[in-house]
């Protein structure tokens, strides 16, 4: 008989999960991962911490190896390698070699698409000037640590406000370069209502980041094919830097030939076994869309987390299982400095547009008992349904021990949890970690007396 | 109309909660609360931070005082008054004024007993000698930092290795003080099993604390009316100092020659609202029984998460309302020195009097992404029920960041969560805050296929 054939497009979080679990389940399929970059299964999300320093080598951010992957899981990894075109009807895709620069279509009985995310960039003047840098890959953040070495920038310049955006305002504060954020929103994460992006800002502010919200990016000036200015609706600022956190998009134009349907962003549209509309094609990670819990409808959501578990999901199926994935709630979590930052299911703006009925509140509380010295300030924000007190999302701002409560929020919203159920919970407490009502349960006592 | 006439007996977490909550929903009753100490609303749980000196001053373990709930609130707190007999046919309670040694009865129409919880301790041979202490009122507290900075104690011995041991063992190390722990089990912290127990073990001796295990106290020696050594079935310890820390009783001995039906241990028989076997007395906090919704049967837990809240759903009732309480899930956490340790759920040990076909792992993982510099090893130990998968306990000991994952554990079996859905959860992940799979995930991971 012969062995089934498995192939894999991207060798990061999704698609080496994917590629692990059916290596797991069936010892004798074949299974090829064509991989762009020369890294296979590496943390993204570590980049900013190896360009701050904190991480000193950009092999600490690899969990497992191209060669470790081949050698003890016979996984046959091939990195340089990227796929340039699928042909569905005829179960192939053609591959470039960056090695030796050939082309050659390679069959499979399966695939998965795991190509992930790109960084979104609007086609602007001199984008691709030298000193503008998005940061998505290895290979990204490798650049962006010899461009500072190298240039010892004094000032740089963030597009964006959101998750990529603030982690890299830390690490450019850690190198001592001077930072500037350039932010479209009214106030900076608009992943969080406006009320509490404002904290954000505030917090911003006391780190010396000079924020400019409302404003947009309109193009590049460069100088010797170095950036030396960006140029947005209302000003211009000279930088030595520039860092694109614009958000992810999902990196899926080399299926637009295709038959695989797209939905409008360009995510890959899927079931919850991660199938695509044909039956041998999956698609798993920052490539593909998924579905939000809360309000129940498809989304794109681009987070590691997401990558890792929709790539076991798409393997434990590919490898004859029957699994399904039901979603998330949008949970997100961000450090910048001591402050500490998380939301999870939908903002006041969501609800609206759902015509949901809601009520919200936001508390002032302690991330310890009030006389246990090392207690800092935290603001919890809950929004619930006003018909049913049913919890419909919750964000956090704090310093040291205030972001992880997030997952409480996260759990109770897939447990379709009341506020009275919070209230109910029995979290943890002793002094050093906790009032004796959990800040997350002192928001839930607060907005149970508004419904 | 005759104003309702509410007497509450004990100023503490439960007595407070519900006479704030009466007053709150019920402008015009008259309360009345009987406080045996000089103090209301205090945190016991502070008292070991306080004898460390991380807590400058005994009053900042005060959250209202007397004075505060007599003005603003107009209860009227009587301090220094003991409650010593109950007439439930007659409504009416006999008070001890310490003040003027006068006794007195007092009336009520609906009577809250919140007496909490009192050291236990066998009646050996000088268990009343100088030096001996058991941490439960804020007096008690008051006594051992007189004490220690009065005598300047060298050596210490701790009676029980529970929370309250643990917790003053750190006290005292802070303090410089050498400690030895007595402790009646095979290992320390019998809230867990022991092989975690035995991590525990491992790190007290890391902290150079001497551990007896499976040894109890037989009587202490006394020289001059103060304690000289404590005496085990297997040995005498010279000793300086004696902290009591061998569990917490319901204090209600003044209650046997009433009719308040008592279980076993001395707590009181109470309903879902908080009610006792006669109609207008009610119970709460660390003086009750209350429900474990894992094994979903009664049983006695002595802490200040739920003082609070049986204390709230008491008042609620009394003022008129209709909550009723669900029960625990047996949260609790502990800190010493660098350590954590947290439990919830079930054990083994009591999945097997349960006759529960149970599976259970241990993991051991990274409290951050393996690469962040702050990343500390983290054991979660999960147990479910075999047939299901549905979770059962856990248990987390590790360093900073480990413990308030207990949280999302309690929320799961508050929610009757399967190992899947927990793999399922939309955790919170950053490089900063956890591995991309969250270690009560990574454990769930292991432990589904084991079932």
């Amino acid at each position: 008989m012969k062995k089934k054939k498995i192939v894999v497009i991207g060798g990061d979080a999704a698609g080496m999960s994917a590629a692990s679990k059916i290596r797991r389940e069936q010892p004798d399929f074949v299974i090829i991962v064509f991989e762009k970059s020369e890294f296979t299964s590496y943390s993204a999300c570590g980049i900013p911490y190896f360009i701050s320093g904190k991480v000193e080598n950009l092999e600490d951010l690899i969990v497992r190896s191209p060669s470790e992957f081949i050698k003890k899981y016979k996984i046959d990894v091939k990195i340089l390698h990227e796929v340039l075109e699928l042909d569905t009807d005829n179960n192939k895709v053609l591959v470039h070699n960056y090695s030796d620069k050939t082309q050659f279509w390679e069959t499979y009985d399966e695939l998965l698409i795991a190509t992930g995310g790109k960084p979104f960039c609007p086609d602007v003047a001199n984008r691709t000037a030298d000193g503008i840098f998005g940061i998505q890959t290895l290979n990204s953040g490798k650049k962006v640590a010899t461009y500072i070495s190298e240039y010892q920038p004094k000032i740089a310049v963030i597009i964006g406000g959101g998750y990529i955006g603030l982690e890299m305002a830390e690490a450019l504060i850690l190198k001592g370069i001077k930072v500037t954020i350039v932010n479209r929103s009214t106030e900076v994460m608009s992943t969080l209502d406006p009320d509490m992006g404002k904290k954000v800002n505030e917090v911003l502010q006391n780190l010396g980041v000079t924020i400019y919200n409302s404003e947009s990016l309109a193009y590049f000036d460069e100088q010797l094919g170095k950036v030396i200015s960006v140029v947005t609706d209302k000003r211009t600022l000279q930088t030595d830097l520039v860092i694109l956190g614009m958000g992810t998009a999902p990196n899926t134009s080399f299926l637009q030939k295709s038959k695989i349907k797209l939905v409008e962003n360009g995510a890959i549209k899927v079931n919850r076994m991660q199938r695509t509309n044909i039956k041998n094609v999956w698609a798993a990670g920052d490539c593909a869309e998924t579905k939000n819990l809360v309000s129940k409808k498809n989304f794109y959501i681009a987070l590691g987390t997401v990558a890792n578990k929709t790539g076991l999901v798409a393997g434990t199926n590919m490898a004859g299982g029957d699994l399904k994935f039901p979603g998330v709630v949008a949970t997100a979590v961000c450090k910048i400095c001591v402050y500490e930052i998380a939301r999870v299911g939908l903002l006041e703006s969501e609800c609206k547009a759902l015509k949901v009925d809601f009520v919200y509140t936001i508390i002032k509380s302690k991330t310890r008992a009030h006389y246990y010295p090392e207690a800092k300030d935290i603001w919890v924000k809950l929004i619930a349904e006003k018909r049913s007190g049913k919890l419909l999302g919750g964000q956090i701002i704090g310093e040291e021990g205030a972001a992880k409560r997030i997952d409480v929020l996260a759990t109770a919203l897939h447990s379709k949890l009341t506020l009275q159920n919070i209230i109910d919970l029995d979290l943890s407490y002793a002094p050093p970690f906790s009032p004796v009502w959990d800040p997350v349960q002192t928001a839930a006592r607060k907005l149970i007396g508004m419904i």
